[in-house]
């Protein structure tokens, strides 16, 4: 066995890659999935398997965190952003499950407008966790979170325009159940987006 | 006025037990009232005596925390807990209250079921969080997480066979939204006690 | 350029004290409009201009907290007073987008009772947290707090008034999710308030 020059705490960025790959994969996966709806792609199946990938990353996270006296970033901001990665997997994840079971028949351009957002978002923080490693692309990190800011408003003007379109003309109740609740956990996961933007510039202050 | 030979740091152990015998308790009252479904039941006037009890011992948790300098388990952790468990009981008693709201008639099995884990799950985090006592019985602790993790998935996928069986042969829109919450809010009590688990997953790392 | 006499950690409490002016401002704008609603009402507009301004306060406030080494009252909890604040004000311009969107015609009186306890604990918050600069009167932080507790109390009863308002006789199913989801969010930026409260009393009782 070979010495390692790889210093240990560079374990905790190997982790976060790993998560924000499943992330930007999660994403782009359910992207597809609304683009190509079918109530019974194996692309439903696919999202439960990254979620299930996602939950022992996350298990591997907190265990390495606790394990770990010394770590590069705050603990807190670890365990913080560790939850937001998660979050956004299983957020995306239980809107496809709720497609599936709701047997939504077809979608609204405005879902696949939302989700474009979603997808371009969870690119940027992928980008941002990325670039944690080094000091010296910290500024870097507080560009992608303008960029992420900027998704997150565009994703509240998007839903805005989903719900108002969904509401008008005597609309279906069960419809309306539906839909609203498919739009508001999509933009829920976009908002999940901007909470790990958060807890990186939080990051980024502390040791600037 | 005899020597006291409890260590101090016992109270905290002595207040948590009190509270999970309060979640038991309560989890217990409600699969009563769910299987013997009337919409003026006393149990549900005691699930908000419960409920009040609950937020006292919350209340006295918090109290010692904060005057306590050197506690047994990490304050974040002690924080997280009484915060975890005082919500399982919240959550419970809100279903109650709202079935009374909405004047639910009958109870479908699908409930009860789903009632069932939540009153097994809630079993679980007893034992657990009673084994925290004793550093030998960590292992144990483990094991009743294991339990916990598995009763959730078990919580998922009846909530899933629930919701399936409540929006399909075009149902009434109002038991629709009166169900779906319901259901939701059982589900999401029965998540709760999987936040338990995961805070004492990590109590046991930081002390292995 | 004067010496400042000002001590350094002031700073948090004359941002707190903005903050809540905030609060203020926006809880009874909020009760203007559902006092006299109108959906196109300028105060829509002007309750997105008060959120915005208190982004940029509750940024400031974390900029401010993650550069000062020592602050007056623990960081953990100047990080959560200030989420709070921010949540007040988040949901109290949420429901308003939701009522122009959803096209609202009339008010129930339920609305503005409801309301009416979330300006009145708007306005204890600000007290309580006013009252955080001067350790001599602490004693006067717990007495606004048994206050919030109360309005919280009497908000939790109003929701189920409205909600058994708004599910008797055959309502329309459209009807119901407007306002079943207008009377929470609003019950929930009071139970915030509330949240508040929590935090200040932990404040208290560490400097007691």
């Amino acid at each position: 066995m070979a010495f390692s020059l790889m210093p240990k705490e560079d374990v905790f960025f190997t982790l976060f890659d790993q998560q924000t790959d499943l992330v930007c994969e999660t994403a782009s996966t359910f992207l597809d999935l609304v683009k190509n709806w079918d109530s019974k792609s194996p692309k439903i199946a696919k999202l439960q398997d990254l979620e299930h990938e996602a939950d022992i990353g996350t298990h591997e996270l907190f265990s390495k965190l606790n394990r770990t006296f010394v770590t590069p970033i705050d603990r807190e901001d670890i365990h913080e952003l560790t939850n937001e990665l998660d979050d956004i997997i299983d957020l995306i994840q239980s809107i496809a499950s709720r497609m599936s079971l709701y047997k939504i028949h077809s979608i609204p351009k405005e879902l696949i407008d939302l989700v474009e957002v979603l997808e371009e978002s969870a690119r940027a923080v992928k980008k941002a966790v990325s670039s944690l490693r080094d000091m010296k692309r910290f500024s870097r990190i507080l560009d992608y979170c303008i960029e992420i800011n900027r998704l997150e408003n565009s994703g509240d003007h998007l839903l805005a325009i989903a719900l108002g379109k969904l509401f008008q003309n005597n609309p279906e109740p069960m419809e309306v159940i539906k839909f609203k609740e498919i739009y508001e956990v999509t933009e829920r996961a976009i908002d999940k987006c901007e909470d790990v933007a958060k807890t990186l510039e939080t990051i980024v202050v502390k040791h600037s």
